[in-house]
């Protein structure tokens, strides 16, 4: 059953479950926030794009979240109850990995969790899938037990691509409030998950907001704060500092952490001769506290402890790509696949705690040397769910890796890669602004959704054709709130005709009135229905033998 | 030998061949235009980027053209002489196939022409491997002898990949000082030919400005300019107004014709039930013109009177996919295919009289059938050069095609296509302006880049090496100035970070002075070179026989 946001059906109560016409702040006109029906009370928000010309409405997959001014005070707690009927079945205090907790446990024990039911209408799938998916690792349900907030998800290749959306303050600029705001701005155009890598000094509440106000999961990099709480320099990190962090951070309510536990001190002389040495923040701290006291990465030795408490939270893995290539010379060089290859044993420990997995990827890789990656990740890392960073295929374009990187992300979507993590225009310059992370998560979008399509996803061809079909009616206020980024199309089509009546025009600015294809197009159509199909074609039969002969009769000798 | 623009050894004399540092009009600065010689007092342009840190220059492929305020009359007529050496070897009529004209001509009877070696030059080839893809129709030198202006350029699999942008004034707005603006523009930034797609009232004065400001091969579309002839009815189109125009475009020096020869009666109702019927202007308007006169297109039945127009001037085909799909419910089928296989005889009757040719391609395409294009087009059309239009591997994104369609561009390169034809921002939605055009030709450099990168072209890697070197190094000035882009990666730094003193800081504004990766990659490096590569690996083997024991040890059982 669908009901709308404002029909008061929400599990959120009241208005924060979505407003109508004003939940999406203008920028999906015609789009209404509507919910799908499931088991248990389950609520599942998707858009509907309402069209006209006697079209039905098209329902696609909403990230945006409950919105509205009266959300101070964080949003909605929907897994609340969901989490709290789990831990009432079980006892003992929470880090003990003998009573389920994660996805990954129940999944295996048979149960489908509410998150997976929620995950299988979002996705159009069977709810018995979804657990299969899960409890072979094959797929991952980041979901915090002390993240109620967010909208269940899935990440596996198995079901629609999705794509991560990174904000952060940094030392050099930018506040809480801004943060928050491109966190609510990223998920309105369709991130599905956000990863918060501040590394400022108020890292700690800034993520507090984030967690309170984030409808999807929030995956950080917990050893940025570690270091911050040791001063700064990487030789001082220990374990404890560490632990302790990701024992706050897992409390809060992160839903991912990426740990960089395959950067081995074996590998590290491997990147002295890259053109771009170690690019990955993590992975260089890294390195450098194993070079710095030489001993083993201590996420490494500790890793069994590090999965005793994610699995205490459910908290999944994000295994960092420490060594990914920084530049086209370095790509799947040696020190990448020497990591690719731990992340895979790593994998399998964290499964036996019961852990979910996700593994890191690259990074920039020339297009010819985009499946390699994707093969091997699959087979050394036993088909957990591929999380790439791109990748660049080519190094030559600053102020354009959005684009650089949207070609071989969309690659490796279709091979097989289960979320793309975006880049914007400001990779490698700057910090991202508003606009930049919209340009950002729609290039991300267009990639996953391109991925999709070539994937045969079940789902994705239908948006694609609604487009296209209004598109070749002229319904062109149709085919603007239809776009990934409706604001942006409309107004590409105002500069060059603002008058209203253009809307409604039988043509375009690219050919004017006359020449219009789609136009003449249609004339044809008309022609052929009023002459009949089978006249034109028996026409054709009978001419075609006549006029071949002339043809080839015109045609000079030799 | 290599000689700058401003040492007065350019064919073009004074300024005109090029003014040192402001030849580029402030859009790469740092570079100079400097002319490598080659035989016969051949200078081949290449844009040379001078970098700092001891680096050597790096030397790109050009194709700005002269430049400069003293041009009003037209460039300068490099190829004259070349033209006109070889024409006062040959007697009678320009019309008359039995002595050569062509590039293609030439090049079967062994002869490396001017032009070869000037391409050959540019590329980085031996002449005699450019004189042998022209002569098995596996490249094509555009190069109508009536434009003396044009510096040549090859297209074809076995070498870079190319790019064009569309430009062209319509019915509805744009002068003509705005197009031959949008030419230099498109140029300046790297667009290796241009197509001048206007359908407006001067439509022959435009062609002639364009023509004679274009340091590119210039395209057209010749049935455009037929139709408004005959007043702008399809149906009124006859073989006749059609023959004149080509030879009056021919005679102005247009490079290479569009000519939808391939749009057959019998496959228009194929079309019929597509949900993008044909979205082409020319196939369309032929498909008006088959319907209306129950006749086989006349561009078919006359296609080798066609062939001995062009073949007089060297002009090219490019034979137009009038019955490509115009949305992802539309590729591949059966209407795009059969006029394919007809591009392929069209193809051979070409060659037949000598003429070049290139293939036009689609179109909308999802990323798993892009590779059947390709496959079908080198098998079907005899390896002659492929020309594709993206493709666009999604619907969904009007306002970003230029990205949707570099995808696919990327991929369709990497496979074989030759030249790929730019989208901007606006398609489907309005006329682009001077932004899109530079955003449209940027985004296809980089597909274009990203494929000669993936197709292993000796140059392209060095550029990236050179740029991925400066940005790890800390060379900001020549990250900038190595961009395709350098005026919007200067810009997009300063945003965050607008102090001069930022560019030469070794850390950026994404992590700030603490976090950086890469100063801390360089640590690692001194510390490494400090301590030995040796030792740390020592280190290594010595130590992970234990760490990996106490690793093991640490794990929980089962």
């Amino acid at each position: 059953m669908i009901t709308t946001g404002s029909s008061g059906t929400s599990p959120r109560g009241g208005t924060a479950g979505g407003a109508g016409q004003d939940h999406y702040e203008g920028v999906f006109p015609n789009s209404r926030r509507v919910f799908q029906d499931g088991p248990g009370g389950i609520c599942v928000p998707m858009r509907e794009i309402v069209l006209s010309g006697g079209e039905p409405p098209l329902r696609v997959y909403d990230t945006s979240g409950p919105r509205g001014p009266d959300l101070d005070g964080g949003l909605p707690r929907l897994r609340e109850t969901w989490v709290a009927g789990r831990q009432s079945r079980r006892e003992g205090p929470p880090v003990n990995g003998s009573r389920p907790v994660t996805q990954l446990q129940w999944a295996r024990l048979g149960k489908i969790t509410s998150e997976m039911h929620f995950v299988a209408i979002r996705e159009g799938v069977e709810p018995e899938f979804v657990r299969s998916e899960v409890a072979r690792g094959r797929a991952i349900i980041p979901a915090n037990t002390r993240h109620p907030e967010s909208e269940p998800m899935i990440i596996g290749r198995n079901f629609a691509v999705k794509i991560n959306a990174n904000i952060g303050n940094s030392a050099v600029s930018s506040s809480i409030e801004e943060e928050v705001a491109k966190l609510r701005w990223a998920t309105l155009w369709g991130a599905d998950t956000v990863m918060d890598l501040s590394t400022g000094k108020r890292i700690r509440e800034t993520r507090e907001w984030i967690l309170r106000n984030s409808p999807v999961p929030i995956g950080t990099v917990p050893i940025y704060e570690a270091l911050e709480k040791v001063g700064g320099d990487p030789a001082d990190l220990t374990w404890e500092a560490y632990r302790d962090t990701l024992i706050e951070q897992a409390e809060q309510g992160v839903d991912y952490f990426t740990i960089h536990a395959g950067v081995l001190l074996r590998y590290v002389p491997l990147t002295a001769r890259r053109v771009t040495g170690i690019v990955s923040r993590g992975g260089s701290i890294i390195a450098h506290w194993c070079l710095a006291h030489h001993q083993e990465n201590f996420l490494y030795t500790h890793f069994p402890e590090i999965c005793e408490i994610m699995a205490a939270y459910d908290v999944s893995f994000s295994l960092g790509d420490g060594l990914r290539p920084g530049s086209i010379a370095d790509a799947n060089d040696e020190a990448q696949f020497a990591e690719l290859r731990t992340q895979g044993e790593l994998t399998k420990i964290a499964w036996d705690h019961g852990v979910q997995v996700m593994c890191e990827g690259p990074g920039h890789v020339p297009m010819h040397m985009i499946r390699e990656n994707m093969d091997k990740q699959l087979e050394w890392c036993h088909e957990a769910p591929f999380y790439t960073l791109g990748p660049l295929t080519t190094d030559v374009a600053p102020g354009y890796d959005h684009i650089t990187s949207a070609i071989g992300a969309a690659q490796i979507g279709w091979y097989g890669t289960a979320m793309l993590c975006y880049v914007t225009p400001k990779e490698h310059l700057g910090l991202p602004n508003r606009d930049d992370v919209r340009t950002g998560v729609i290039t991300y979008k267009i990639a996953a959704h391109a991925a999709d399509l070539a994937k045969g996803h079940s789902r994705a061809r239908e948006w694609d054709d609604a487009l296209s079909k209004a598109r070749f009616e002229f319904r062109w206020e149709d085919q603007f709130n239809l776009a990934l980024d409706p604001v942006t199309a409309r107004e590409y089509h105002d500069e060059t005709l603002p008058a209203k009546g253009a809307k409604l025009a039988h043509f375009c600015s690219m050919c004017g009135p006359k020449f219009c294809s789609m136009r003449i197009t249609d004339d044809i159509r008309k022609y052929a229905a009023e002459h009949g199909y089978p006249e034109a074609e028996d026409l054709v039969r009978e001419g075609m033998a006549d006029k071949a002969r002339e043809f080839r009769a015109a045609q000079p000798p030799g």
